[in-house]
């Protein structure tokens, strides 16, 4: 229960921060008009990785990023989640995360990372080399990644990792 | 979130606890050969209904019976889980069930209550008149029912009641 | 924070279930009459003890034992917090335990462990070769012991533990 | 169980931020060398007032105050306890407060408030008008009251507060 949910495909990218965040690829968005990292250029933006059926995400990450989305929606902040299925597509379709978003009443705006040819991981969660689900990517205003995440985060720490990010 | 699911329908049933326990219908089975209550009289059988998507269940009621199944494995004490679905059916799939139970790593033998014609309530939920999910229901080694709850059970009277059923 | 409070001095007893249940020795009670377990052979008696500067007390071994009162109040269980003091006698007195009682809304009846001559481990704790706190122990409607743990307990075992007592 | 401590006395002085930081009135230190505010001049503060037998600050104020002490030990935010005592004098004393403190593994620095003529409310209590414990009061580095707050602090808030401070 409430375990991480791994990639368990080769591990192609680099793990340490990007200098720039890549652009995000997304096919469908929920709660929200099509979003940006270029449109969001002087904004920071929380990115939260998730999928509907990993317990660690359901847990924890998920809720987390929706509060952070609610507490500091006064800021200039953007949280967005990005359904990234890189397993069991076949379930955890834009349908079914439909229902999801709506039984656990998020109001932040998901959007569904873009599928690969051929299946596995989806293409923003390859761009940013993510290891799995949650991940947790704060970026700054300029477009740097501050921080990239995986598991769960301290909420103090992310409390201020944001606070950071917005002064 | 966290929130249980209530059933929309209209409540056709009586909420009060039956003489005998109705049989479970079930179509397709995890974790175990097909089992009846029929087959099960002279044990006592802990029933929890559940939906992969309601809150509720994945945050208190699914684990607790898997606990149960669990910490009584050397009693005869049956745990059955019971997946109801009363809403998104094009969802809540038998093939999405398999993968939720596995990402939960559920090993409770686990049912899909058969869908009604026509959809909403399927017919073990509508036979036993539940609310919604998560519902626990505890059968006595006679087929009575000895307790029938809706939302989250406390962790020290489900054992006692379990232990009760049990001696 | 939340650790256990072993008991460091010569473990002198032995620290398996002792066919009778040793009486208590109590030097003053709270919320109740004195109690001997003489006196209320025939009942199952949970005996929980504590200090009330023991985190893990505090956090969890307490609170559950008053939770465990409430819950079986109309059975014959009688429940019993017993303080242990075995180490800070001299801030972890009668008066402050009456303070920690008033302050965390305690119930259930609790007594005062007998000092010992020369400090350290107490009279009632010694006979019954306690490890440290939180203890619990459930003793049978025919005195014996039936089950003796250190540390947290499992909520829903302790639930079934004390059914089993009962029935 | 859990709640916060009201101070009961009248309530002398203003709710609200006060333009400057008061000094704090400490009569004896435990993990550090003597602190004064005007000392810190030029450093955020974090002063988290609170009792020993305070339900709601031995589960969650103090603990998270000794968390905060130990995520920003890299800065220069000063974490300071203080050991408000506004009832009870006679079991919360400083013999009984160092035992806590070692109990409980505290590291941040923590002071004693200093006892009032007549008992009561303490000095720096009064200063600040505090209304009970446990209380969380933010000084920024030129020595204004940032955030004063009683009872449970969320986290992720209390850490981004903390940044904002530092920044």
């Amino acid at each position: 229960m409430g375990a991480h949910c791994s990639r368990r495909a080769w591990h192609k990218g680099v793990d340490t921060i990007m200098q720039t965040a890549p652009e995000i690829a997304v096919t469908r968005w929920f709660n929200s008009e099509p979003l940006t990292l270029a449109g969001l250029r002087g904004r920071p933006v929380l990115l939260h990785a998730f999928q509907m059926l990993c317990p660690g995400c359901v847990a924890h990450g998920t809720p987390q990023a929706e509060k952070a989305h609610r507490m500091f929606q006064q800021t200039d902040l953007q949280v967005i989640g990005l359904h990234t299925v890189f397993e069991h597509h076949d379930v955890m379709t834009p349908a079914a995360l439909d229902i999801f978003i709506r039984e656990y009443r998020l109001t932040m705006p998901i959007g569904v990372d873009e599928a690969a040819e051929g299946g596995g991981m989806p293409v923003t969660m390859a761009r940013y080399a993510m290891r799995g689900t949650p991940t947790a990517i704060l970026i700054g205003r300029d477009g740097t990644i501050l921080h990239h995440g995986f598991g769960q985060e301290d909420e103090m720490a992310l409390g201020a990792r944001i606070a950071q990010a917005l002064g």
